[in-house]
């Protein structure tokens, strides 16, 4: 019997649809700077305009927050996940979006899976100006199974090599503040799956305290901070995203030696959905703030004199702690 | 009881050590553009020297050649298919590569296994002088199985506005030159796989035809074309990567409305590796066509007389077909 691709799982023609419909997508963002449209072997994005630039690449999945999208089979917000996670990390350098790339892999492919999946990376991108240039979708059975797939995003971004924000400035007495995030944002899936389960049962449960199905909630798209915090940056001296491993693991990637971040957590509000994961699973403290945002989405360090000048352009921002000394390496303390 | 994260799978420690272990890979493949060191949030790139620069990117996976690796825990190659693949795609624009970033993601991290990959990403970087500046490596219990994992790409190149190369001025009489591959390069995996199996013993077992194991010819790194090529790009008009959908898929993508690629099959020696995948699965010529490379991993077209200089610098390139006038669609004709 002849053999063929398309028996071993893999299904050139409906790879040519996906791209098609893809394309569609990706054109709506495109910028003056792309020369050469969408599925060239490579992206061509003209650079011009800049002093001293400095390119800044970030590269991110969502984690198993897509087994809560297949769950539910509602793909059209996270792919907004994906790209709003990855411009987070490039503005706290200080950087602005030029052009996204998505990589698209499972093991059958659904072509309207795939668009739907596309059409969220599109508006996210179209939001920040940022073009969809590129990407990869690849049908891989045996490796992904069911309707599991798997998303990751690449950004590539560019700040003025004067404007570059490090934290290298960051000293005992700064202030610290922090913008709220939309939920969990894309951490700490694997945990909530373990407490809740993943059956479309349990995700469409109503929680009085949130006002909504723990689905709903979960797959609340992980906030953007990028209009928001574009026009304070001059006055920011350090900034954190908080994804995997939280306050405790991300704020400390930006302390210079000898200094600590201090956290008084009774200065903000921990959304009800964080209370309800520590609750179900009786989950240490410490272990909270080491896996999830805890409410805290950014965090922004500057001066005091300038931490005021952030709360009343941005009402929203609470400050949060404060920079202290400390011997050796820099660390968090949430008090 | 309490619940932990790594109950749950996911286990931050081991996520900490990985990042030093690929650090420490990561940093031997810096370039003094590179400002932020490895593991910050973004990855920063200085960029500067060139007069009227466009930034050449791409995305690829390794597809199921990972499942090969995996069966014969082997893992120390596989990130040079990966990056090879991006270089020679973006090579395919007339880009040079400045820096990539990987993501490994897998359903339970093993710390030596992604150190293997890591050393393979660092190698054939700096092979090319491209800084691995950034990555992700991500945990995900019960997306990824047993010792599954999946491996991603993303690289960012550059080139001259004037030195692009799009094959926008390839014309009939133009002459098709073709580079061997090394093998399988990265497509066609899972046909591979549903013919022969993917077990040890499947793998292990000699063929006098490969003259090696069917493992060892399968897991032959993905070749890089960049050092051949690099100068004689400004004599070529077009340049195609044959990876999925090979020959067939990726010529046309080169070549302007109205002409067709015309391939003499007798021109090169199909490699014994693509004859046993064809005896063995009685598959179709055309077939084959479509989703093997058959023994050409990039296809060169230039004007007939700067083919001859291609030739005569480069003596392993042979001419493999000609571009002919044809109404409608650009298409690829085999003979």
């Amino acid at each position: 019997m002849k053999e063929t691709y398309a028996k071993a799982g893999v299904n050139i023609d409906a790879a040519a649809r996906v791209k098609e419909l893809i394309g569609k997508h990706a054109r709506s963002t495109l910028r003056p700077e792309v020369l050469s449209g969408v599925g060239f072997f490579g992206g061509l994005f003209e650079f011009k305009g800049y002093q001293q630039p400095v390119l800044v690449s970030s590269v991110d999945g969502v984690g198993t927050k897509l087994k809560i999208a297949s769950a539910l089979a509602r793909h059209d917000t996270i792919g907004i996940d994906i790209v709003n996670h990855c411009v987070n990390d490039i503005l706290t350098c200080g950087a602005e979006p030029l052009f996204f790339l998505d990589y698209i892999a499972m093991g059958k492919l659904v072509p309207e899976q795939v668009e739907a999946v596309a059409q969220g990376l599109a508006q996210a991108c179209r939001e920040v100006g940022c073009a969809l240039i590129g990407g990869e979708t690849a049908e891989m059975p045996g490796l992904y199974t069911g309707e599991d797939y798997d998303l990751v995003g690449f950004i590539i971004g560019v700040v003025e090599k004067e404007k570059i924000i490090m934290g290298k400035a960051i000293m005992a007495g700064d202030t610290i503040i922090g913008l709220s995030s939309s939920g969990l944002h894309t951490n700490g899936y694997s945990l909530v799956r373990r407490l809740f389960g993943e059956t479309p049962s349990a995700l469409n449960t109503h929680y009085p305290e949130l006002g909504r199905t723990l689905g709903e909630e979960l797959l609340e798209p992980h906030r953007c901070y990028y209009h928001q915090l574009k026009p304070l940056l001059p006055i920011i001296k350090g900034m954190a995203h908080i994804t995997g491993g939280g306050l405790m693991g991300n704020v400390p990637r930006i302390l210079p030696q000898g200094v600590a971040a201090q956290f008084h957590t009774q200065a903000w509000g921990i959304p009800p959905i964080f209370r309800l994961i520590q609750q179900r699973g009786n989950v240490a403290q410490d272990e909270m703030y080491r896996v999830f945002n805890m409410g805290i989405g950014m965090v922004l360090i500057s001066s005091p004199d300038n931490a005021k000048q952030v709360t009343k352009a941005l009402p929203e921002a609470k400050i949060i702690g404060g920079v202290v000394k400390q011997k050796g390496e820099a660390r968090v303390v949430i008090e």
